[in-house]
Parts: C-alpha cells; structure tokens; sequence
C-alpha cells in the first residue's frame, strides 16, 4: 500500500475553481514533500455538496493507480467533533472528514484499514478552525507520501460514517434509480450500474423513463444513434446515462441532480 | 523527437473546468509513468467545438519544448470509425482524434510522421465505447514519454484530415478574415497573421473594420492608445487582434467568433 | 533563499480559468527546467484587478516553503514604461510588474531584495510587446529555479510601487475596514486582521456592523452557531470574516467587495 516511486497525491474540494485554498493545501504538501506529484480530481463541489463528492471520488477511483493518496474536502462540520479519517479502499488511500464522503467507495469495497487523524505532530505546528484541509488533512497526505505508516496517525475506527440517500430499487422487471450527475457535455449520468442491467435487455423491450421523457434500448455509443436523438448507454464510469447526440440533454429535458429515472422492460 | 529527461504531456479537452473526467486521464499516465510532467492546455473548449480546439493548440504549440507531447481530445466521433492518430508536427508530438483537430497545425508545418493508433497492446486492457481519451490516448502518451517507438503503435498514414472552415482571403488592397477566439479580457482575436499584414501600412492608412465599428492604425502594444479606445495590434500569438483599452471589446463591440474582419488600405 | 531540490514555481495571473494563455506560461518555464514543480495560484484574479490579487498573494504566501518562486502577472501597464521586477519578501521569490501587485506583501513584511528586470539575456529571444508574462517573466523564473543569482537580473531597486487604497482605521472602540474578497462559499472575508482585534472582546459586546446587517461576538469556527445564522470569525487567513452558518452570506447579504464592515465595542 505505500509503493516506493509513486508519491501520487489528488486533491477533491469544493472550494470552486480558481480558489486560492487549493493553493494553500498544495504549498503545505509540497513543503514537507517537494516530490510528490499533485492532481486536482476536481475543485468544482457545490459548496459542502457531501453526496456530489462521493460520485466523483467514486469516478475517478479506478483511474488512478494503487497506493495513491486521495485528499477529499468537502467538510461543512469543520471545527465541530467530526473525525477526520484515513481509510484504505480498493488500493487507494483516502483523507477525508468521516461525513459520508467516502460512503459510495466503501459500499462497493469493503475498507481494509480505517484510522482516525488524532496525532497533532503530524499536523501544522498552528492548527486553524476554519481550514483542517489545510492544516491536517494536507501535511498527514504529505507525510504519508513520504512512507509515514498510517497507524501512526491515530487510533483504528471499526467503520466509516454512512450517508444517507436515495438507493437504487431494482425489482423483477423495473428498476427505479436517479439522475446522479451531468457531466459538461450535458449527459444524464444515473445511479443504476452496469451490474444492475445485467438482466435488463438491450433492444427496445428495454424502455428508459426520465421525467416525461422516453427511450426505447440500452447503446454502447454514441455514435449508435443519429444527431438530436435521445438515447441511453452504459458511460465510461459504468453507469447508465442518458444522452442526446450532439447535444445538452440536461439542457433540452431540463431535468436536475435527483430527476428519477425509471427502466422497464 | 523522444530527448530523455522530458516526459511533457500537456492536455487539451472539451470536458469542462473542473472535469474529473480529466483527472482520469491523469490517473492513467502516472499509473504508467509516475514521472511524467502533466501540464493543463484548457479545458474550457466548447463541447465538440473542434474549430476552438485547433486555435488553441496553435496558440500554445509554440512554448513548449520540442518532444513535447500534446493530447488533444474533442471527440464527438468517439465509438464511430474515426481514427485515433499520432503525429509529429513542427517539434511536437500529437495524439488527437483525426477530425481536423490538428489541422491548423498541420495547414502552418507539415506532419513528419502519422500513425493511426491501431494496436490494442498499448491501451487500457478494458476500452470504453465512450471514452478513448482515458481509455487510448491517455496510456499512448505515457508509453511515449517513456520511449515506445510511434510506429509500434500502428500502420503510417499519408495525411491528416481536414476541418473544413472559413479561410482568410487577400487581395491587393483589402484582406478579409474574421473573430476566431476570444481572450479572457475581451480582446478579439482574428485569423489574420502578422505575415499576412506585411505589405499593410501600420499608419491610419489601414482600415481595420470589424461589424460596424471601425478603427485606424495597427499598433504595437495596449498601452500605445489611452484607454477605452478601440484599437488594432498583432497579439501575442501573432494575430491581429482588436482590443479596448482597460476594457472588453467583446462586450463593448457585443461581437462573436465568427464576426467578419476586414482589412482595407 | 536559494534551496537546492526546490524549484518550486507558482503563477497567479488574471488571464481567466482554462486559458491558453497560462500553459503557455507552463511550456516556457519547463522548456528552460523540466524539474520544475508548477502550482496554480488562481488564474481568476479580475481582468487587471491589481487589488484582488494583493490579497490573493498575501493569503497562499505562508503556505508555501521558503525559496519557493511566486510569478503574478496583473500586468494592465503591459508594454508601457512600468517596470517588472524580482523581489524578496518573507522567505518567497516574487516576480511581478512593479504595478502594487506586492504591495500587501511588502506592508506586511519589508522587501529583502528588490531588482528591476532589464537583462535581456534571460528573457526569451523574442520578446512580444503584449505578453511579458510568458517572454520575461517565466524565462527569468524558470533560471531563478535553476539558481541564477538574482543580482544578475539587473539593478538594484529601493523599493516596491505602492497601491493606493482604502486602509482599515482604528479607534478607541471602533475598527472601521471593509470586504476586501469573497470565497466559493460566500464567505465575507474583510480586512481586519486578528492583530488589529487584539483589544476587542469576543463576546456579544462586540457588534459587527455590514450594510444595515450586524452580528454580535466573535466566533472561532462555523460550528459555533447553528445553521443559518450570520456570525463573525476570524478565518484560516487571519481576517475577520462574516458568515452565514450552511448558505452564502454574500448572496444572503447581497453585498460586495469594498463594502465597509465596522466593528464596535
């Protein structure tokens, strides 16, 4: 889990685009780790938008390769008795506050090691109320990068904080799921996976309901479909979107985050 | 074309700032080469806008070090019989959709060397229907910037297609070109070159007309006129820009890419 | 100041979120060094909004490790007689225009080292009159990182241009400052810094006065007080700050930078 050569650190916030917070959280890594290599996974959260975090680090999991620290703020109950974490979950190694930010990942792999972040040597000298991103969750990232075993860190916790949310219903011949994302090309990303299609078929028996609107088949691209047509197909993070070919089809459906989407067959 | 010592991989994509379909890719290149450099061009291209694209990997091709390697992805034909290329054009190497994207390029400094990217061996194991940025061009790029030979990767091809688009015209005493971006502080930018300007008068002689406004003269620097004047001068990148002075000229002039430019002295 | 292993550089510019502009900064820097670790400051300062990115400047500039190299490019004199310049403030490398961009630096904490940069031999070889952002500046950070001597850049200055601006007044039991930014929150950041509160009490005899809104007391982190209430704290930079508990006190209180915030005891 702590492979020589790969001081590969992301960064998740919701402190928006062109936030000098980020910023911040890298010179404190870099400072203790002028090695490490940073990737922003995404800094454009809405504002301590807990259930969007877990989608993305959900989405960006299996790109990245194993060992990798992923750094995730999105954290209103800073400066409250919230735990700050780091967990061990499908090869990767998280930091993040305990708020069902990690939920999504750890409902689809068990985590291998949870540790609570209550060890203040491996934090800032000068620990903020307001910025643990900054002061604790950034320099533990950057020790870790380093080779700091976890243990270290704090005390073993037996689970993660779960989030709350709607789940996918999946019965014998309807599964009802929702929108869970839309990415900028205006596609419908749903909660209902690949896994859970797996007996739906992929002809026109297969009808995909979104607000008023309908399709009929389950694609494998985009090209499948002629231009402006609506359309559903199984995306790159094996999730069922809807999308319209050349296109917005969050645009032209004027559906939202959490619009149902049903499929029947 | 391979110098040890700079494993440069930039960016370019339609995703969206804040994508963390771009973190994906990432992922993928330093899972093969934890040492690469990654460097963002933009990922502020209009979704499927190719003719944005080709522009701004004009704009930048230029400061980077030769051998760089520039990963171009807006591809609305991603899953359709499009290829995926190589190319190594003026210095740079290229790895694109052929879909014009290279084509401004490739119409100022003839391709070296193209290669259609048809040997799975060097992508993911797993290939997506929908995203080919991640999934082949992503690891294509890193198994360069660690040496792999381009034509390993596939069959040499004659030529890069073509974006077809509006062309500048010159004739004797008038040249007829248009807005082709549009820069952070409104300045207009057109498709006019420094090298097509050079039988032009620089004085009031020269007419610069761009909708119904008009200015004379083609200067040198912003600070050459005083402020809120519309003026004219070759930008940065080489092109005849307009600009307001301390203000936007894509909201005073209310013009768009696209907006004819004419040239008379 | 010249640490060997850290050729740490940092861009903070306002030539907007995905613009080319800024990898074109990136491609010339790692042209000279490909060891060199770029971080992104913001590159979404306001077009040529100097006072914007004075406080920008100031907040990242303790987060960073000593020696690391910072570049600001706010640079509306661009072409005109305004000088550019390497300075040495508080343990970071600053290049910038002599335009007040370091100014909230250099109040802070007196310049070490200032040098004009007129030695041509370390800017690219062909210098555009619109963008010495890329041209003189990134060529000379990216030697500066290398461990060129700074006192080679060319002469010695006395000292940095100033901005002018309103300055926070402080009375006997009154404090009279403003909002000097707002954060992806909507978080009212002023600028009255904690040294400047040393006298106040923190309990409801202090009253934060912003527009016709007030609050009283001064909290130490958000979880202080329950959700939707406005409150004051002084934040992870070392201001006072206003904000409202789980929404936007900017859009709640429909104020601005530049409103004034007066706190009186």
């Amino acid at each position: 889990m702590t492979p020589a050569g790969t001081p590969l650190i992301t960064l998740l916030t919701d402190f928006g685009v062109g936030s000098p917070y980020v910023a911040q959280m890298k010179g404190v890594i870099l400072g203790i780790n002028p090695q490490a290599t940073l990737v922003d996974v995404t800094h454009a959260i809405g504002p301590q938008n807990i259930a969007e975090g877990t989608w993305a680090l959900l989405d960006v999991a299996e790109s990245f390769p194993p060992g990798t620290i992923h750094v995730a703020v999105v954290d209103p109950g800073v400066g409250s008795n919230r735990q700050l974490i780091y967990a061990e979950i499908g090869g990767g190694r998280y930091i993040a506050p305990d708020n069902g930010l990690l939920g999504r990942l750890a409902a689809r792999t068990t985590p291998f090691r949870i540790v609570a972040l209550t060890e203040p040597r491996f934090w800032r000298p000068s620990v903020s109320n307001t910025f643990h991103g900054r002061d604790i969750m950034a320099p533990v990232a950057a020790r870790l990068s380093l080779g700091l075993e976890p243990d270290q860190l704090g005390p073993r916790l037996a689970e993660l904080r779960q989030l709350s949310g709607t789940e996918v219903s999946i019965l014998a011949n309807r599964i009802d799921g929702s929108i869970r994302s839309i990415d900028s090309f205006g596609n419908l990303v749903t909660d209902v996976t690949a896994e859970m299609l797996s007996g739906v078929p992929t002809d026109e028996r297969a009808q995909i309901i979104c607000d008023e609107h309908e399709t009929q088949g389950i694609f494998k691209t985009y090209a499948d479909q002629p231009a402006m047509t609506l359309m559903a197909l199984v995306g790159s993070s094996g999730f069922l979107e809807l999308a319209i070919v050349d296109d917005s089809a969050a645009i032209m459906l004027g559906v939202r985050v959490g619009t149902p989407v049903t499929i029947k067959w």
